[in-house]
C-alpha cells in the first residue's frame, strides 16, 4: 500500500484523537455512538435519546437523510429530521452525528450535527470527501461495501489532504457471496486500519451483520479487536422501525450488550 | 424483484430507444462509443475523434472529471476538458458523454456533453440520480462494483421516477475474488437486464477487464448476449495514458476489434 | 502468474486437441455436450440420447454420483446410472461424460465413461487430480465456485504434471455477491485460460447462470470469446427433473438454442 | 435454513462436547490448537510440542498431507510427517490433529491422530465426508472458502447423518475481494453457527488473515465472539517455514498472544 504510506495518514505524530462535544474518539474510554436508524418523531427521539444518556452513550444518531435502495422507499425526514435529532440531543445533553448524503447539504447539516457521516454508498463522492475535508467538523467515514482497506484509507487521506484531520473510520461489514448476515463483518479491518493509520476506527455491527442477535457479539468481537467505539441502531419498538429493523436493538437489549461489553473493554484495558 | 416490478421500469410501452444527437441506441444498429479514458489534450482529442468517427463510432467519450482513488493521482483536467471534449466531438461531429462526479457540476457538463455518464461509484449517489431526472438529458448509468442487478434497476427507477426516461444502462464488471483482470464482467446481467426492464444496455469492456487483450473478446460476447452497444476505451498512446493505459487499445487495434466485432453482430441481428 | 508459466501448461506446441471418440475437442467444430443433470431412468435416457445426436450433441452428459449440499437430497443412482448412461451413449453412438467425485469410484467410471469430469467441488482434490493424471483418459476439469484463473490452471497442472495432457478446461461461473443468478459466468476467464495456456476449454451456461432464460445468450457469448465448446443440461420434463430443473432447458428450447448459436459460431470462424 | 433445521444439528440435546484425548472441546475452558502449518522435521517438532505443552496448548496441531495450489509446492511429509508428528505429540502428551486430504488416507491418519481435520478444499468433499462420518474420531470440519454457513453446517450434516457426532466447527476466513489480508475472516459466523447447531466451533485466526500482525487481534476477537477455542500456526522459525511462514507467529510471541487473550476469555466467562 505504497500509495497510502506517501500521504497524511502516513505522519507520524502519534494517534488521532477525535474531538465530539464532550466525547474524545480513540482515548482510553470507548464511545458508544447509538440511536434509530432514522430519525421517526420528536417525541420518541427524546425519550430514546434520554435513556441512551443514562446508558453512557457518548454520541447520538439518527439518519435524517436516508440512502434507500428503491426511490419508493421512506427516505427519511430530511430538515425536520435534523431539528428533532438536533434537540433529542439537547435535551439529553450529547452531541449528534448524522449523515449527509449531497454535497449540497453539508452547511445545514452542520448546524444540527457535531459530526458528519459519510455513508458507505458515498465513500468514493470525491466531491463530498473534499468538501467535508474543508471544514474543520469531525467526520465519521464509513467504509464502502465493496471497499478494500485501501480504499478506505485513501478516501479519508481525501479529508485529511484538505486540512481537516478529525476523522473517525467506521467499519461497518463488506459484501461477499454469504446471505445469512446482511454484511461480512470485517474484524480484521479493524485491526488493520489502526496498524496503518494514526486514526480512531470504530465498528457498526448492526449494519455489519444485520441481524440482531449478532450485534452483541460481534460488538465485543470489535472491541477486542482494537475498536475505539461502536456505532449501534437501538430503536425503542424495533418491529415497528421504518427501515432497519431487523438489525436494531431494544434499550433494554442494548442494557445487557453493554453489561456483557464492559469486561470485554476492561480486558484489552479500555473501559465503557 | 418485486420492488422493480412496480417500478417505471414495469411499465409496458416497449423497449425503449434512446436519442443521443444522431445516434438511437436500442435500435438495429450497435451504438459504439469510444475514447481516452481521460481527456489529456485539445489537439490529440480533436486528431482521435475524427478516426473514431471514420471507424462509426456513434458517441465520443472522454472524462474531464475523473474519480481517482487516490487524491494524489491525475483528477481529469475539469472544465478545460469538457471544452476540449465538446470541440473534438463537433470536429467530427461527434455527441459526446463524459462523467459527472458532483451534483454541482451537472449544469456545466450538460452544456458540453449530449449525454450524461453517473459512474459506478455514485450508482447510489441518490441526490444526482434524483437531479439527473429532473433534466431531459440521456444518461449512461453504469452498474456499481458490488451493486446487484436489482439495485442497479432501483438506481434506474430513481431517475426514470423523477421523469427522465432517456436512461442507458452500462454493464462494466463487478467486484470479485478475481485479481487476474481488475473486475468481473458479468455478461449474464446484459442478457438479464433486458428481459427486466424496457431500457437499453451497453458494455464496457475496457473497465470490464482491464486488460487490453480481453477487450475484443468480451466485446464479442457482450453483443452476442445482447447489448444494444459497446463503451470502449481507445488511445492514440496508451503506454502515455495519464490513466488506465493497460485496458486502452490503439485505434488500429480498435479497427481490428471492429472487424471481428461485425459478423457476431450479424449473426444476432444486428449491425455495426 | 509466474508459477503457471513454468509448468507443463507453459510448454509450446501448439494448442491442444482432446480426442473424446470420435469428437476432436479443440477443432474447427465446437462441441457440444448435452444431457440431463442427472441420469434418471434408463429409457428416457435412450430416448433423449437420440435426439441429442439428432441435434449435432458431440458427448452425452448426465450424472451418476452427484454432489449435493445436504445429505438428504437426491444423491444420484450411482452404479446403476453409470449404466444407464453407457447404454443410452451406445445406442446413440454418443461418448459419454460424467462425474467422479471420489477417487476409489474411478477405475468404475472410466469403465462407462469415455470422459471423466472433475467437478467444481473437487478442482483442489488434488488425490483426485493426481489419480486422474495417471489414467490417459480425457478429462473435463470444472473450475472451482471460487477459484482463481491462476488456481485452476495449476488444478490442471496436477494432471498434466502426471502425465495425462488429455485435459479440457470448463468455466461454470463463480460465486459472487450477485444473488439474481446462481453463479456469475466469467466469460473473460475462457479468453483468459485461451492465452494462458494450451488447453481447449469450454462454457456451462447452464449451472453458470442457473437461470433457463439466460442459457442462449451466455452459449452466444462463450463462443463469441472463443471457447471451443459448451455443456447444457437438458431435460425432457424440467419441471419433473429431480436436480437443476431451473436451469434445464427441454430439448426444443435447446434446438431454439442452437439455431440462434450457428450464426455466431460461424462468425468467430467456427462451426456447430 | 430450512434444511438445515431437519437434521441431526437440530436435535435438542444441548450443546456438544467432542473429547480429544484429555481435552473437552466446548466446556468452559478454551482448547488451544497450535502448530506449525506442515511437520518439517522430527527433532523441531519434538521441542515445539514441548514448549506449547508448557504454555497451555491442548491439541498439536502440524500437516502431514499438504493441499498445495500448485503441484511443484512442498506437499507435505506424508507418513513420515505423520510419525513424527505422532511422536511429538507422545513426548509432549498432547494429542494431535492433522489433515486428512484423500479418503485412501484415513486409516493411516487415524492411526497417528487423535483428530482428523478435513480442511477448506474438501469441505464438500462428500466421500470424505461419509467415510469420516463412518468413523467414531474426532472431526474438525473447516468451512470452505466460499462455504455459505448452510453449505458448512451441511456438511457437518453429512458427517452425523453417518453416526458420528464427534464434530467441532472451524471458521477459517472467507474468500472476498480485499486482498490485504489473505482471507476474510468471518467472525459472525462464528456466533452464528452456535446459534444454529449445537456443535463447538473454533476458529483459526492465521489462515484467516494470512498476516501475523494480525493473529492475535482476531484471537481476542473470536473468542469475545464465542468460540470454544482456537487454532493458531507457530513455527520456531516463521522465516525458514517451508509453507504459510508469514502467518506463522514464533512460540515468543504466541506467548505475549495467550496473555493478551486470557483476560478476553475471562470476560466471556470462559478460562485459557
Amino acid at each position: 500500500m505504497q500509495s497510502v504510506v506517501l500521504g497524511r495518514l502516513a505522519e507520524d505524530q502519534g494517534r488521532s484523537l477525535v474531538q465530539v462535544g464532550p466525547c474524545t474518539i480513540g482515548a482510553h474510554r470507548l464511545v458508544l455512538m447509538a440511536g434509530p436508524c432514522a430519525v421517526e418523531g420528536g417525541a420518541e427521539m427524546v425519550s430514546l435519546a434520554l435513556r441512551l444518556k443514562e446508558m453512557g452513550v457518548g454520541v447520538l444518531r439518527g439518519g435524517a437523510f436516508k440512502p434507500r435502495t428503491s426511490p419508493y422507499s421512506f427516505q427519511g425526514l430530511g430538515r425536520d429530521g435534523l431539528v428533532m435529532l438536533a434537540r433529542a440531543g439537547e435535551a439529553a445533553g450529547l452531541p449528534v452525528v448524522t449523515e449527509v448524503m449531497d454535497v449540497r447539504d453539508l452547511d445545514l447539516v452542520m448546524r444540527y450535527a457535531a459530526m458528519i457521516q459519510v455513508g458507505s454508498r458515498n465513500m468514493q463522492n470525491f466531491g463530498l470527501l473534499k468538501e467535508v475535508g474543508r471544514t474543520g467538523h469531525p467526520v465519521l467515514l464509513k467504509r464502502g461495501l465493496s471497499a478494500t482497506i485501501e480504499e478506505w484509507l485513501l478516501a479519508a487521506e481525501y479529508i485529511l489532504a484538505e486540512g481537516n484531520r478529525r476523522v473517525v473510520l467506521c467499519e461497518r461489514g463488506i459484501r461477499t457471496f454469504e446471505s445469512h448476515t446482511r454484511n461480512t463483518m470485517d474484524i480484521a479491518a479493524v485491526a488493520a486500519v489502526k496498524g496503518l493509520s494514526h486514526l480512531p476506527v470504530i465498528a457498526d455491527p448492526s449494519h455489519g451483520s444485520g441481524r440482531r442477535e449478532l450485534v452483541a457479539p460481534l460488538a465485543r468481537a470489535a472491541v477486542a479487536a482494537g475498536a475505539d467505539g461502536l456505532m449501534i441502531e437501538v430503536h425503542a419498538e424495533p418491529a415497528k422501525a421504518l427501515s432497519d429493523g431487523q438489525q436494531s436493538v431494544t434499550p433494554e437489549q442494548f442494557a445487557v450488550l453493554l453489561t456483557g461489553l464492559a469486561p470485554v473493554a476492561g480486558a484489552v484495558g479500555r473501559s465503557l
